[in-house]
């Protein structure tokens, strides 16, 4: 049995792919999403989003993924559950295994984006972006003049932990068994710890968040074999990304050394008539505004795509 | 008598550049935007806003500027009038001429935009964006089953006629000599002629826009020197772009063919410290959404920047 072919399948239904959604879809160009886990991305489970373009005061990261999903909808886009575990070409298509089922498109963008990793500690999902938190630029300013814990030993924990200095009173770093960051960056927060600012904890493993009436109150860690606790505001934890292309593994879809896929400027990836854009991208800021702007830059690479593909159709 | 240096000068204070500026200013970097015309840039005059990703229903695009703007303030961006004529380095800094008086910074955004070009004909500026459109990707979908002229006769002109084909029942391209695009273009439109669907007039000047109850209703033209007057339901003008990118005539930044400024993927121009965001970047898309996602992802290479250049200041 022939199934239909459709112009574009997104994989993913985040900020980036319902805003390519929004473009193709009002251009009447026949799109589904493919959404594994949750319709809106990590924008959906996000408490406040306070630096999206066009909310003066802040948007909560539900409506706004809510907005999204009905702004795609209302062009016609469909959008549907599936885990997308591979693709591959068939001839000029290509085709997306959906839960199994084989989805056959002329064009494809991936949109899966990335998610930070997580402790696994008690007390980190159920405060996640209300007092446990991945992403500085996104919600270091809700902590001006608090204190924070930061986790993490690399490179990022230490820039991320440098950066949050210039909102809080101060910073325990909790690092698991040493530092493993550049010099520079190891140079420059010896000079928040000489200041009193940072206290750095080494061999210390964070073991539990503990709320007060709801609210994140303490972290107990233990530190060189001693149990103890840290009374904070909040807590950052930087201790990597996990790109969402586990299921390229297959395909001949290029990725950069931490699995993110490498595009060009118009957003192509290695492979022709595919496409990737926001945070699973190889440079995404892991900013909303950047997801939402590639999508839209990906959906008129992809109409350019599509004119060209029909054309030669037609001319075949 | 020593001017205060600033952190970061946007030039322009469109949605890319007040997008900068929410992402700095949160992040307490100082920034000051000029602004030689209209806070909120085109967003701020066009009617109705479709597909900025967020407003399920579209947003007006005053509205739309006016939350970009009070978002920025609200985060301490400090927005002014004022006219910059020319971008020159000093040292390490950089040094911007402003109504004739000069600021220095420590880092530049150029998010000045592009202009579309105009024909300069009575009820044109009138009916800006309710009736006379420069941007087929932009308002396209709000002429379903309705009639349309399209003016001119470059590769643009034929691309954008051929995308409104979707949309409208009929559409008159006027052009004013002969066509001047390239043979995929001319072939592709013919097929729409042969149609029915598209009538081509030659040697055409577009006159005047008439409207009837204030509701774009006709274009009178001169057609091989014979006036007429064509019903229609709405104008799509595409004679041009113009980039704002005068004022760089003196200066070392690097422009594209058609006067766009390059940049490579985190934005920076070929200028040190000089970034540039938005409708006037070589590969803009000329939507609003990108302009943002582009702004926030300049400020993020600016943050980088400015960490580079306070560290080397302190350690000189």
């Amino acid at each position: 049995m022939d199934t239909p072919i459709r112009d574009v399948i997104t994989i993913g239904a985040g900020p980036s792919a319902l805003t390519a959604a929004i473009y193709t879809t009002r251009e009447d160009i026949d799109t589904v999403l493919y959404e594994k886990s949750a319709i809106g991305g990590l924008a959906a489970i996000t408490d406040m989003v306070d630096n999206y373009p066009g909310f003066p005061d802040g948007i909560e990261g539900m409506t706004l993924a809510g907005n999204l999903e009905k702004q795609a909808e209302r062009f016609g886009a469909h959008i549907e559950y599936g885990d997308v575990t591979a693709i591959k070409a068939d001839g000029k298509y290509k085709v997306v295994t959906v839960d199994g089922a084989d989805v056959k498109a002329k064009a494809v963008l991936i949109a899966t984006g990335s998610d930070y990793k997580k402790l696994g500690v008690p007390g980190e999902k159920e405060f996640y972006g209300r007092g446990v938190h991945y992403c500085a630029t996104c919600d270091g300013a809700f902590y001006r003049d608090k204190t924070l814990v930061v986790v993490g030993g690399g490179n990022s924990a230490l820039q991320e932990a440098i950066f949050l200095t210039r909102y809080t009173t101060h910073i325990d770093l909790l690092v698991r068994s040493t530092i493993k960051a550049s010099d520079v960056l190891q140079h420059e927060i010896q000079k928040y710890v000489d200041e009193g600012k940072v206290t750095i904890h080494l061999n210390t493993t964070t073991d539990e968040i503990i709320d007060t009436n709801g609210r994140v109150s303490s972290v107990k860690i233990t530190e060189n074999g001693q149990p103890a606790e840290i009374i904070t505001d909040g807590i950052f934890v930087f201790v990597g990304l996990m790109p969402n292309t586990g299921f390229l593994a297959d395909s001949p879809i290029e990725l950069d050394e931490v699995g993110l896929i490498r595009t060009d400027l118009k957003l192509r990836t290695s492979m022709e008539g595919v496409y990737a854009s926001g945070d699973v991208r190889s440079g995404a800021t892991m900013q909303i505004a950047s997801a939402v702007g590639e999508g839209a830059a990906a959906a008129l690479s992809i109409r350019e795509y599509l004119d060209e593909f029909n054309r030669t159709e037609a001319a075949a």
